[in-house]
């Protein structure tokens, strides 16, 4: 299967790659490439991806920050990032590609464990994971041509303990392996409209 | 208590009008106002209606608005209203009011029976209920001074189905007294986080 992976040179990334390498042809795109550049707050540049990319069996969007802050100084204009990336990057990609995937594709998009455990500074990030969970929910029971949806939902990962474990107390990290499969099954399982939890 | 209501106009926020119009103080606030003008979709508008209206105990957003379009049809253009209006337009009502709000102050947001409970043409909408959802479980956990947060999430209202009922089918409707009675909990209860379902 030919997979594209957005956001491949992060963490989440990197578990997909990991789990997925042998067993398909990967490309990896993100907004220095290596494979393919593509700005997701751009719809055009998303378009132009799907373009370039010819035929895609999988899509997969490991992509999106948002601004960490917490509540009382996090302003309209922080919470754009989220909006831009986490939030319209992933919905927009779908809202694009589905006119691009081969028939019997999938997309599988990323939310995380905030959305419904919240975290101090973290209400910019649940707001987009929670918007991204609902219309995964929805718009797969609109996908044509047999496309399916699905949305990972991993807490944080062994691998990023160290950079965000602080915002995380009481939290269990879970293994870069275990996220890729959760991956895995969305992308070569038969499964649409659901959140694959990783906890 | 002085309680304002954004989306006073709506048919939502007259039943909340309905219910609470005898008990409390209402300021009715809309793009035409009756009391006092907003747009929803601007930061610096919410804020100066919030500097124009001096201390405030409690605010209901009951605006907002969404495409409603097949997803082969829908594009990233068409849900920029979602985002603006539905979504970002209740977020930034917290962000910007919780420096405003009198301590003890209280927060009811809007989303809907389609966030877990889809229907064609409403993926957009979906995704700006959800964002909202999640925004408040997590925000709530970090509003001050004792300020609360919660959103009610209706199903369609009898006094609307003849003109949304044919997205629904099947779904049964609830009256607009039963979900001015949510807002009316959230107001004067004293539970913060939650989304109260009227369905």
């Amino acid at each position: 299967m030919k997979v594209l992976i957005m956001g491949a040179a992060g963490t989440i990334g990197q578990a997909v790659v990991d789990r997925l390498g042998d067993r398909h042809d990967i490309v990896r795109a993100g907004r220095h490439g290596p494979d393919m550049t593509v700005d997701m707050t751009s719809p055009e540049s998303i378009d132009s991806m799907f373009k370039r990319l010819a035929q895609v069996e999988a899509v997969v969007v490991a992509a999106g920050g948002a601004a960490f802050k917490s509540l009382s100084e996090l302003t309209p204009a922080d919470n754009e990032t989220a909006i831009e990336s986490k939030l319209k990057g992933q919905v927009d990609t779908v809202l694009v590609g589905q006119h691009y995937l081969a028939d019997g594709g999938n997309f599988t998009l990323t939310s995380g464990v905030m959305v419904d455990d919240p975290i101090a500074c973290g209400a910019s990030a649940a707001m987009a994971n929670g918007g991204v969970e609902a219309f995964v929910r929805s718009a797969s029971c609109e996908l044509q041509r047999g496309l399916r949806l699905n949305v990972v939902n991993p807490s944080v990962l062994d691998e990023s303990w160290s950079k965000y474990g602080a915002f995380f107390p009481g939290f269990e990290s879970v293994s870069g392996e275990r996220v890729g499969m959760a991956y895995q099954k969305s992308i070569e399982g038969c499964q649409t409209g659901q959140i694959f939890y990783v906890r």
